[in-house]
């Protein structure tokens, strides 16, 4: 794997991680393209009442929204068909996004609004893309063991670069899959974002992580872990390094957890042979989940990884898989008990769901 | 207003809010249909990442999914048509959910599933539906003020009922809107339910609350509500005893926070001159809701009163009302960095969305 970066022609800073391909020659990285510079306009505001930063992004209404196939910008450039990626051919590709939410030079007017308390403040941080294939009718169930290994590479070189960036406190890697969930591009890729906060989700797991040390002695994570291991009835698949399961309190119709049997914080920590389990064993995991309704299945696969500089000795690498998708053609809404009250209710048990992905044939 | 009490015909009771009809006669209010015993199977799972309960009804995926017209189960009886509500005509009607995800006699087979500590429960509480009118074509920002008082002293009946039942720590009266967000009966109703927990979102605001007593001596609702007040530039209406704002750090890309100027726990604690205020001023808020995007707005609107018994001195009543729609067209999903993170991008400033409210015109 060869890693090379570049510059797109507004400045972003653009890297190629290359399998089994010449070294990249300047002339093919040049993007030809007359691009204005990125407008960063993103506050993050304090919400007093559940105490958790929210991100106001309202320069992102114009964002490119569906674009037909042959406008894809994260397609290869051709012949006067400039995209995003000026090579005219990729394996895996992370590039800072043209219209972020958080950005490292957001400057954001910031005039009195008559907020509760000085709460306010310019949403620094970074978004990137990562694109998985140059192919865009494919999938990431879909990819060669070796492409998901070279993937694998990319999330563990942003998180260790954005790791560096001043003021970023969590690193986080994600797919968001399918246009029930809102997806606006469909060639396979995914984002990591680079957040000045540890996300409230990841506060609230690292909450119940010291509250359970003080309680047993023990480590939550390595608990729950050897609890699935032992009751065997929420497993999905295993492996050497790897368990995947349906929790116990699964929030979603589809809910997958992937674990790592030896407790490390990031992707970083992970060894070569923990991540060439990990592709097999994902590989596997997605091509069950794509089984189970006969159709790509709409998901949110997100790498819950240790922050930054808080919490590292008790947060735990881990990645949570979930869908929208209850039953051919039904989906699962999050209305009055969900968003009002984070009162989830769901209509398929945990144990169903993982007979049914173990019984699916990938 | 009279309130009548009867039983369906599985034992199921519902309740009419009749503003100016006789008295109802008991050959009306009798229910011809054969209808089994309401089964309910649904349990509650602690889990333990996000210490939150989760409910388990994986009895609910046959509930009824957007019937044609002259099923719909919450219009009149008519001859040869019996619905869920056996009158010819009603204004305002409360009845128990026949698919309930909470049932006071929940008996789910809770053999062992290996959870990691004892952590699961029957489903123990109340689900009831509040129908807003007989007719199935209105909406509840259509109804005349008299029938916004009625829909009230509802809220308030069934509020002050199911406290009173066993096991009840939380009421909550919603309205979900929309099949942008799910909804699968398009009469225009709202939803009651009793919950055996303090949900997640009210213990949070709950600690909020105790934090901000204990750091600043003030109270944290009261405090809002005049930052918000003195600001002007968020709040959409003004009466003499409620105040409609859009919150500073708004999650969703259209939200209207409603809070009464003296501070209550809950619905039965507002005189009748604040019930007969807030009549109007909600009616004037749904139609600026409507108004926005000129098309019938999809929304949550969320009554947060205070638990049965716990924070009773902190808790607050106030409405939260929000949508999924960004733009015309176009939907906010919650995607990898809301489910996955709880961290929110609202793509439109709070600001702008109560500007663009305040000169909607109803």
């Amino acid at each position: 794997m060869r890693k090379t970066s570049a510059h797109l022609a507004d400045g972003r800073e653009i890297v190629y991680f290359d399998e089994n391909r010449p070294e990249r020659r300047p002339e093919e990285l040049a993007d030809p393209r007359d691009l204005p510079p990125v407008a960063t306009g993103s506050e993050v505001r304090f919400d007093p009442l559940l105490r958790e930063w929210v991100v106001i992004a309202s320069h992102r209404q114009t964002r490119t929204h569906l674009p037909p196939t042959d406008d894809c910008p994260l397609c290869p450039s051709s012949q006067g068909h400039n995209t995003e990626i000026p090579v005219s051919d990729y394996d895996v590709v992370a590039f800072e996004n043209r219209f972020p939410s958080l950005a490292p030079n957001s400057r954001p007017d910031l005039d009195p609004i008559g907020e509760l308390e000085p709460s306010r403040g310019p949403a620094r941080g970074h978004c990137e893309v990562l694109v998985f294939s140059s192919d865009h009718n494919t999938s990431l169930a879909q990819v060669s063991p070796q492409r998901m290994r070279t993937i694998i590479e990319a999330w563990v070189d942003r998180t260790t670069a954005l790791s560096e960036k001043p003021g970023v406190e969590q690193v986080y890697c994600f797919e968001n899959r399918g246009s029930e969930i809102g997806v606006t591009l469909h060639h396979p890729h995914g984002q990591i974002y680079a957040f000045p906060f540890v996300t409230p989700r990841t506060r609230r797991i690292l909450a119940s992580a010291e509250e359970y040390r003080a309680r047993t002695g023990g480590d939550l994570f390595a608990d729950i872990l050897r609890t699935e291991q032992e009751a065997k009835v929420r497993v999905v698949a295993e492996s050497e390094h790897w368990t995947a399961f349906v929790p116990a309190a699964a929030h979603w119709p589809v809910e997958v957890h992937i674990q790592p049997h030896r407790p490390v914080p990031d992707l970083p920590a992970l060894t070569t042979a923990e991540r060439a389990d990990f592709a097999e064993l994902y590989l596997d995991v997605l091509r069950r989940l794509d089984a189970l309704f006969d159709a790509p299945l709409p998901y949110v696969s997100a790498w819950h990884q240790a922050p930054v500089r808080q919490g590292r000795d008790l947060a735990r690498l881990r990645l949570e898989l979930f869908s929208v998708r209850r039953a051919p053609g039904k989906l699962k809404y999050l209305a009055g008990t969900e968003s009002g009250m984070d009162v989830f209710i769901n209509d398929v048990a945990p144990e169903s769901t993982a007979r049914r992905l173990r019984e699916a044939t990938p």
